[in-house]
């Protein structure tokens, strides 16, 4: 760690955009650039894409020696191995040792982990998290993420790939997962989750809602949210529905690592009091006596725009 | 820390008796003695007693001035704090000020935490986890208690008492559990819980077993675990329901902190390969992909009559 080099890279993989960017001490992003994932074929292409997005944005601050490391955020990423590893979600399949490849690139220190730990990090160094030394990041997107945060450091178990909530069974024998098992958090309260639930939903209840008007197939946990909004009945039932199962599922989180909070991050968080609402009262139904009243729940304090990046960067000072 | 003193002195608290043992620095118990806790009326007593108890056994090995520290496992001993804290089974209520206090009457540090996190760190410093720096204690007893290690520390969380992984739900809204919910994993799968399930098995099946011949009221786990090994059909099944729904629960445990492995510890743990089989096959049907068969289930490796007291004893290595 060189912590006299006043900047970090984070690089944000998603399996659209790849965002870089430069962020200084202070959490401020001072440059940044973005490409398609998609447009490499190989994975050495992509590999090469950073870089040369690297290099960009640290010309504008005044080239490498400015750099302390660079952080990667990428789906199915191993901090301890610095791989990608079997993603289900990108063009390029098996072991893709990214950390490897991009330091022999750039001879900068390069650390990954995978998403959802790279936003509790974030969260931990510029957001809602900062000075918290216990918390749960739940990421709330297409999947259910989390990046759960022990004694002040993040959790990678024995094969760095811990902290999967998003997998832990919530309705035993219920909706089928994209990862094999029924009944995941994850096909109840992501973001796909939500649009499954009101299909369900428009199928067993006979009232009229707005989401009626849509065309089933398409309809997304937006629409859900519009309606909502609106003061749709069937649409607010479909989030109390989801803040039910999320609240059940934290309560047996809190028995695990008793956190101070429990941090909501992604598109769907944004839902705001139409989630939160029911999920803190179904949470706290569920826990135990002595944290009754205790477990914050709070929204990410970061723009979803920067937080992974920022996110990324975070672990850049750790990288070396 | 004074690792020049060669001894430390573990104190196992039980509602029933306090033993309070010398243990050198291979893990030998080299001196103990026992007493009553019942016997004492009020709380002070009870650290007097301890005191003498400590003073006896430091007697055998040289004075007080042979001791780095004490460590206590205690029923909701908070580690943070050094305070017992509304315990449910002691004869006393309240905060318990029980570090301080014996602090203070002997001068030599103490530290306390519960009886699970002593359990996990004794069968990390002297038992089967020896060198794991990521694996879950699971304490199968009246209750079911948890001490979880990641990163080779112990989990404590925000206020001290993470770990409960006993009060994780395993049946939504199924049988009432004594810390007011229900359905938690205690319910099905302590000892007690296995005298339950043969209640209602003993209803709910007609074939024949010898668990009939028995006073349904007065039917305990080791009666289930006597009939069984005889071969006894219904109370081989009672053990695999046990089993499978702790290898469900396992496996959602896994998702938190990919632990290398998971010990069990206590008097049903050894039931062996009547529990220890339907566990692994439970867990493995409910792993996601990339930890299937990867996850070590092992029994505790320390003699039951010693685990406590060298869990304490590891404790007291860390006093200060």
């Amino acid at each position: 760690m060189t912590h006299c080099k006043p900047y970090v890279i984070g690089v944000d993989m998603g399996g659209t955009n790849t965002v870089v960017g430069v962020v200084d001490t202070r959490g401020k992003i001072v440059a940044t650039t973005a490409f398609k994932t998609r447009d490499c074929e190989e994975f050495s292409d992509f590999v090469e894409s950073i870089a040369k997005a690297c290099r960009r944005v640290m010309g504008e601050i005044g080239g490498p020696q400015m750099i302390a490391g660079i952080g990667v955020g990428a789906p199915n990423a191993n901090y301890y191995s610095g791989n990608i590893e079997n993603p289900a979600n990108l063009p390029w399949k098996g072991i893709l040792p990214l950390a490897e490849m991009l330091y022999n690139t750039l001879d900068i220190p390069v650390a990954v982990t995978n998403d959802a730990n790279a936003a509790a990090i974030g969260e931990m160094t510029y957001g809602a998290a900062r000075g918290m030394r216990d918390f749960i990041m739940i990421t709330l997107g297409t999947g259910v993420g989390s990046g759960i945060v022990v004694n002040g450091e993040l959790v990678y178990g024995n094969d760095g790939f811990a902290g999967e909530l998003g997998h832990v069974k919530v309705r035993r024998g219920g909706r089928q997962c994209g990862c094999g098992q029924r009944g995941c958090l994850e096909a109840y309260c992501s973001a796909t989750g939500v649009a499954r639930t009101a299909l369900e939903f428009l199928d067993t209840h006979t009232e009229d809602s707005l989401l009626r008007k849509l065309t089933p197939s398409q309809i997304t946990s937006k629409d859900v949210y519009d309606a909502a909004i609106q003061g749709d009945a069937m649409a607010k039932e479909i989030f109390e529905y989801t803040g039910k199962i999320m609240g059940e599922a934290f309560a047996d989180f809190v028995c695990f690592s008793a956190p101070e909070a429990i941090v909501l991050f992604g598109g769907l968080a944004q839902a705001g009091d139409l989630l939160i609402v029911p999920i803190r009262k179904s949470m706290e139904e569920n826990l135990i006596q002595n944290w009754k009243g205790k477990i914050k729940l709070i929204p990410s304090a970061l723009p979803s725009s920067e937080a992974a990046i920022l996110g990324a960067a975070a672990l850049g000072w750790k990288a070396q």
